[in-house]
Formats: structure tokens, sequence, C-alpha cells
């Protein structure tokens, strides 16, 4: 498994650089600019605007769509339906990422909402999940999860599990560091988002990109002394991330 | 004085670092992630919504608040009623950073309304308590305006004071990086109000918060080329920081 | 013309360091760290309030005016009008950045009409110039817009080009990492706005400024790993660029 994963990363993460897509993020003002520069460095084009009056025209032109519910306000909410409403109509794949919903019940009854709008994949952690499904997140749970509402979930962690209710992939890698700076969660999830954008299979692209970000996340903690040169490194390493690193680092089951 | 204010901050630290402290931010969107990313790195869990339908959730379940007036928009001024509601409500500590407001008259009557509302801290450069307190902002002022206001003055510089009116302290760590990075400031404050969350006496929180701050200034500035280096060694540097380090480098009167 | 231009530039920066001009943003939350810290690097003071209720107060403070489209939202949109007249009125010089207006028509429609109420000068890529002037932007039909709107259109990529309309400066300084990193066009148009707070010829500022931070973008990209230590280095760059380098390296035509 985690050689046949490893290849499909390292290809799907080629077809990315070489395709570009735009990635319209809809994401709290915390880590905007984090998760702008982990698409840049993985190829990909960020659009970030919250702006009502214009992201209708910027989704229209984006190949995917990132809705993350972090520092939720009036224009985001405003944004969300007509985002949404374009993504549907264009037929723009989007994703799901209820950042904090565990801390705000009208959060999660937003996110359980949305879940059921057939995102591609929703990637979040396991108190996020445990709130969304109101319910332990295990794996069975999880499983339940996507079937119920034709989605991929993503629950990371230590160990990361992704599931399509038919298949299920475990990915073992990262590095501690990766909890200790705000918005790797968030760049993660963008950075699936456009994994997504160059590949149809949700399950394929959500698993790729987690293992990608995992091995970059080990190899920046490599180079780092602590959570701020461990940022930085991870924005280098993703923009020159050895596809040998992959297929050599990969821990799947 | 300087030893053992030393050792009240190295013990507070670590008491930090075991509790985590949930800090809810209302700060500008200039230095949302420096903050996150300080908060991070000294252990306490950082949050940053200015939503008014979800911040009463959110400080509802921190254990201290920190109010920046930085780019202070329309969600900021609905979210911070609903704050101060619910933290006088669940008595949860706040402290108040006002930003810049000797630029705007608007601003600095807002700050001088919420001093009354009993912060237990209110830190900021002597030009911001300048236009908080309409006089010069003296020793003997902070300390009228502590005692006036029943809340600690920390009023940050080439060297820091803090006041509570009945007791003072000078602290003579930092460096000129500090002044060249956007948000080092702010992220003080939010450090601060972590260590109110963990600390009743405001007075040794907020001296112990500046002296760490300070110290971990000085070690960052040693391993940087300019403040874009600086700002990422001081996240590691708080991250790892030696409590030799602190005691060793104190300079308190 | 190099040696010339290299001659202002290095002065203008010296004076740039020597006054410490306020330059008061409306720029899109994706960038407003990166900006502030170029901007501070730099020698000069940034602010960001987007609040329609202060940001009258701010401009009315400040040494030029900086109006970035991005993320333009409604407290942006409300900001703009009081920040131009205010701008207006006091004579604080101002500066363009239509950051993506080529992704949706109605910001293009906003920038055009921006673009009549003399700007000093419109920094954007040859997309964006694009979308502004609806046709190729060419060098001639460049020199037309800028004469049209009484104004300086700076057209940056691997070759950046300024023109007066009746004056014409070639710049091939900087770095493909420039475009690598979320903002940099965005902090580079900031950095022109200070520089237009301390001289009057805005040709002269424009060209200078974009000489300016295409030196410090390629010795900051000797220093770097990636576009992540890019980032980092180029502040500290920008914080002790040699007026040596900017001679040497300085390709003006």
């Amino acid at each position: 498994v985690s050689a046949d994963l490893a290849t499909r990363a390292v290809e799907l993460f080629a077809l990315l650089r070489e395709r570009r897509p735009r990635v319209h993020c809809i994401t709290n003002s915390v880590v905007q600019e984090l998760t702008a520069n982990v698409l840049l460095a993985a190829g990909a084009i960020p659009s970030m605007t919250t702006s009502p009056e214009e992201i209708g025209f910027f989704v229209s032109g984006a190949d995917a769509l990132l809705v993350n519910l972090g520092t939720f306000d009036r224009d985001r909410r405003d944004a969300l339906d007509i985002a949404l409403e374009v993504a549907r109509d264009d037929g723009i794949p989007w994703v799901l990422d209820p950042v904090f919903i565990e801390r705000s019940e009208p959060r999660a009854e937003l996110a359980r909402g949305l879940a059921q709008k057939e995102p591609r994949v929703v990637r979040a952690n396991a108190a996020e999940f445990g709130a969304l499904l109101q319910t332990e997140p295990t794996a069975e749970a999880l499983d339940r999860f996507a079937l119920d509402n034709i989605t991929v979930a993503a629950c990371t962690g230590p160990i990361d599990l992704v599931t399509s209710g038919a298949k299920r992939a475990r990915i073992d890698n990262g590095h501690a560091f990766m909890g200790q700076v705000t918005g790797i969660g968030c760049a993660e999830t963008a950075l699936l988002c456009a994994f997504v954008a160059v590949e149809d299979d949700e399950f394929i692209a959500a698993a790729a990109a987690l293992l990608v970000m995992g091995v970059a996340g080990e190899v920046a903690a490599e180079r780092a002394g602590g959570p701020g040169s461990f940022a930085v490194a991870l924005i280098d390493t993703i923009a020159s991330l050895d596809p040998d690193a992959i297929r050599k680092r990969a821990k799947v089951t």
C-alpha cells in the first residue's frame, strides 16, 4: 500500500506543478499568508477574497474551492453561500475544513449542514470530527460519515486516517512541530484541495496530499531549530520536495 | 529583585507550559499569525475569532481574553461588547492593548472607557499611554492610573516599567530588533495574557511575562541577521527557552 | 541611466530611513504582515486599519497612502472613499495596486475609476494592467495610460517598466523567488509608496523603489534555500541593504 500510494502521490504532485490549479480559499484571517505560501510552493495559484461582491467571479475562475470555518465573520458567511452556489453550478470541487467547531456550537451546526452539501473531502482533527459526528470519531464512525455524506473523511493527527467508507488509508508521517505552528492543518487542507483539483478520485487525492505534507514536515523538521524555523523550512521543502523522499519515507497502511 | 522576579518568571513559564491555558484574542489582522505562534511556542492555545455570533462561545471556554485595538473594524467592535460581558460573567481575566491610540482620537476614547472596566493589565508603549492618560506617562502618572483603575500598567520600551501603584518593576531586557518587526508588542501582550491566565497576581504575571519576552528577544537577536530572521528565531527561542537564560540575563530593578 | 538611477535610489533610500515616513495601507488581509515588515525594514512606519470610523485620522496623520484592492470587503470599500477624500484635502500622495483585477470585473471597474483620481503611481503586473487598460499593456499603451491619467505606470515582471509617458525606465533586477511568495508585489508597492512620501517626482520614486526591491531580491535569493527562507532573507536584506549593492547590481535602461 505504501509503495502504491507513494507512487500516486509523486505523480499527482508532479501533475499539480504542471497544471498549476487555481485554488480559491475562504479561510480564516490568521492563516491566509501561510496557506497562500504553501499553495504557491506546491505550484498552485491561491486567491483569498471573502467579499460577497467578488467571490462569485473568483470561484467561477478557480479549479477548486476551500471552505475553512475559522474566524467566520459576516463577509465570510455571506460569501460562503455564493461560493457554494457557483461551485455547484460550475462543477468546481470543494473541500471543507471545520476548524475549532468543538469550541462553538453554532459553528458546529454550520459544519454539519455543509457536510451534507457534498464536499469532496472533509479534513479535520479528532476533536473537530467528534463535534461534527457528535460521537467518538472511530474509524467505523468516520467510514459511516463518509458513506452517508458521499464524501471522504481525512482525520489528521499523529497518525492520519483517510476513508471513503469503502477504502481506508493510514498515514504515519509528519512531525510534532506541525502542531506547534498556527495554520499548518489549515494549509494542509488547502494543499489537499489543490490535489483534488487535479485528481477526480478524492480518496487518492486526499491520501496523497496528506502523505506529501507529512513527508515535507519530516524533512523540514530535520532542518529546523523550533517551530519558527520549521514553518520557514516547510515552505522551502514543499517547493523542492524530492520524489525519492516521498517514496522512501512513506508509511502508509 | 532581579533574582526573585526571575525565579517567579521561571516558575510561571513552567506552569504555563503545563496548564496550556486557552487565550482568546481579539487582535488586529496584521499580527494574528505572529501572536498565535508566540502563544503556541509558549505552550498556550490561541483562538482568534472576532465574529459576534461566535465569540461568546470562545471566550466562555477560554482562560483569558486579550483585547487589542488594532484594525478595529465593525465585527471587532460588536464582538468586544459580547466578549467583555461573557468575561465578566464567567470571571475570565482580560488584558488591554491600546494599539496606536495616539493616532486616532475615537480609538483613544474607546481605550479610556475600556481601562475603567477592570482589565487585569494594560500593556502599551509610552506614546499610547500618553494618549490613554492624556498626560506624560511618568512613573507617578502610571502609578496613579493603576490605582485609579484597579489595574496594572505595563509600559514597554527600551526599559519596561510595570506598576500596580503599590509596587514597581523596571525590566531592562530586550533588543532593538523588537521594535523593527510588526506585532512584537502585540504578541508580548498576548504572552502576558497567558501569564495572567495562570497567575492571579497581575503585577507578578505582567512583570514575569515582559521579562521572559525580553530575555527571549536577547537570545533570538544573537542568532538573527536582521528583523526577518529575528522574528523566526524569537518563536524558536520561546519554544525552548532555557530557565537559566532567564535567571542569568534578568535585569530587573 | 543605470548609474544615475542607482545614485538617486541610494539617496532616496537614505532619505527614507532618515525621515521615517508614515505609510497608511489599505491592503489585503493576506499580505498585511509582510507589507508592514517590509516598510519597517526600510525605515517607514506602517499603519493598516481599514475601519471607516478611524481611517480618516490615520490617513490625515500619514505621509502617503497605499490603496491595494486585494480582499476588498465592505469595510475596505467604505474606508476607501473616506481615505481618498482626506488624502485629497490634505495633499497626501497615494498609490494604487489593482491586485488580481483580471479575475473580477467589478474590481477591474473599481480600479479604472480609481486610476482617474490621480494616484501618483499605479503598480501592477502585466495581467492586471491588461485588465485596467482593456488592451495589451505594451510600452506605448502604458505611456498613454500614464499621460491620460497624469500618473506613472509601473508594470512589474521579469523586467519592470516604469513610465510617466514622457520618460521610461526598464529595470532588469529581481529573482524568480519573488513570484513564489505571496504578497511580494503588494509589499513592493508599499515600499514604492514610502519612496513617493519622500520624493515629489513620482517617476524617480517609482523607479528607485523597484530598483531597491529588485536588488534586495537578488541579494536575498543568494542566501535562501527556497521561497520560505527567501521571504525571511528579504526582510533582513532590506533592513541592511548596502548602497554599493544597489550601485553595482543596477540594470536599468
